[in-house]
């Protein structure tokens, strides 16, 4: 059972117009709305690759309400800590057509902050998750996206420390250190984040960086040239990569390959990383973020370059 | 008392961003919530007005939720009908300044078309309509703005033919002529819906179709240039505008020129011409929607040239 927790939930509305016009009035063909937050897509992911799964995050207001009500219809166990304030919503934009008007083909996109959470707010999500940790046999956990406004290294230290299992950590910016310093067994930023939250482009160098703050293991992603996975002392022990490129929607690819890693988590590297390519390209082509086919799994995982040094 | 009805009510969202970038991801500086749809902007001005009102609406969702929520807060007295659906959200995104970026400084607006309601919930909407007009003593009814999805001829037509009161109809399209076939008490249209409902741009010729159709008068807005009211057979019976336009958000104010209408039932035409122009300028000289300020009214109402035959 692995407990994944999404700090910053998210209402996440999907529409469609017609096209995208600056200034003028759209009328919205089709709306649709799903609870979002990369650890809810770690979720869902794990689910559909049969691994048990649970979701922690803080909720509030009618758009909480809204996850909940999305995330019991989806059949995904979930704790939610309420808050005061209202979870964000974020809103993506899509043309009928993707390909055609002003916006390149690419979703046009417009996320909210996020509410100010409270230190007791906090403190109450730090608690249930040693809880269900415990009340669930939970193996690992993992801690995915941003952290809500007001929550910083305090808050996200006093949750590592308190959880007596592994932790993996998809984050960016400090946060990608602050997990490193306190005790993550994994992080997985992708190459842009690395070089960000590092202050250097060089691949090694970053990684190094982590280990030296004392990151467990660490996993970059890098697009369609594929994963590359680190262990103390820095050095990659493993690298894999499809063989070619897949087309399709690259939101929530991340978010499966850490589901995959942590499913693998007690296999060997290149194992790992075959499955976590698998699943991202999965991802790729499925629609919608959180979503894989286990049978497209299953055809690309022969498929995977994988190359020891 | 007056009832205003709102047939498809709305979550009004106002988000504020940078500059909208078509296909790029927006960070959303401040997000706004109120209820919206244009009976509820009728009710709001009523209120700033002194007169008494009363929102009736369907309600569904968290986005129903939302919107019970705001107007409790708001202070106007409210019946909700609840619905299975959702009721729809309309986002108007911002530029952070005004006038810059590609949207030639106007809102970029993304508009849900709406839950379908079924036959049933509307039926509950008609009999609550009317319950409402018997036990607050009612006045006047105002019913402004779009049809929910699937709520056609039939519906509006139960509506209006069910209440006791004069209606006074804010309404476009086929609803125009439908609202006159069944006794509206008025009709207010602006000048492009006029066109569109009866087919022809020559106000007077429009018009008359109108009270062929069987309305009991009709004013038509016509932005900058003012109000003119209509009474059978034909004719003009009074003009109003401002000496000067006044420069602002004109989002709302139609919903202020009807709620001054409803407000002035009982008075002559250019009494009520003159109000519905001051109290409609004070709604462009606010920054929001539903809003007018008494002081402005009482400072713009002397300076309206108002012009019988």
């Amino acid at each position: 059972m692995i407990l994944t927790i999404t700090p910053n939930l998210a209402w996440d509305l999907t529409y469609t117009i017609d096209e995208l016009r600056p200034g003028a009035s759209h009328r919205v063909t089709d709306a649709t709305g799903r609870a979002g937050g990369k650890g809810v897509n770690v979720a869902r992911v794990l689910r559909q690759l049969g691994e048990r799964s649970h979701v922690l995050a803080l909720a509030g207001g009618t758009t909480g309400e809204a996850c909940e009500q999305d995330l019991q219809r989806s059949g995904v166990p979930t704790t939610l800590v309420p808050i005061t304030e209202s979870t964000r919503q974020s809103i993506a934009v899509l043309p009928r057509r993707a390909g055609t008007g002003n916006d390149g083909g690419h979703p046009t996109l417009f996320n909210e902050a996020g509410p100010s959470v409270t230190w007791a707010e906090w403190e109450t999500l730090v608690v249930t998750a040693v809880q269900l940790v415990t009340d669930y046999a939970v193996d690992a956990v993992t801690v995915s996206g941003s952290l809500p406004p007001g929550v910083g290294r305090s808050g996200l230290t006093a949750l590592l420390d308190a959880l007596p299992v592994p932790v993996l950590v998809d984050g960016s910016g400090p946060a990608l250190l602050w997990a490193a310093e306190h005790g993550a067994s994994l992080l997985k930023p992708n190459r842009a984040e690395l070089a960000e939250a590092t202050g250097t482009k060089d691949l090694d160098l970053g990684v190094a960086r982590l280990f030296d703050s004392g990151a467990g293991s660490v996993v970059v992603t890098d697009g369609a040239a594929g994963l590359i996975a680190f262990e103390p002392p820095g050095g990659a022990v493993a690298r894999a990569h499809l063989p070619r490129p897949i087309s399709g929607n690259p939101t929530g690819a991340g978010d499966a390959a850490l589901a995959a890693l942590a499913a693998t988590r007690n296999e060997s590297w290149p194992a790992r990383l075959r499955h976590a390519v698998a699943v991202s390209a999965a991802a790729v082509a499925a629609p919608v973020a959180g979503e894989v086919d286990p049978a497209r799994v299953d055809r690309l995982t022969p498929t995977v370059v994988v190359q020891t040094p």
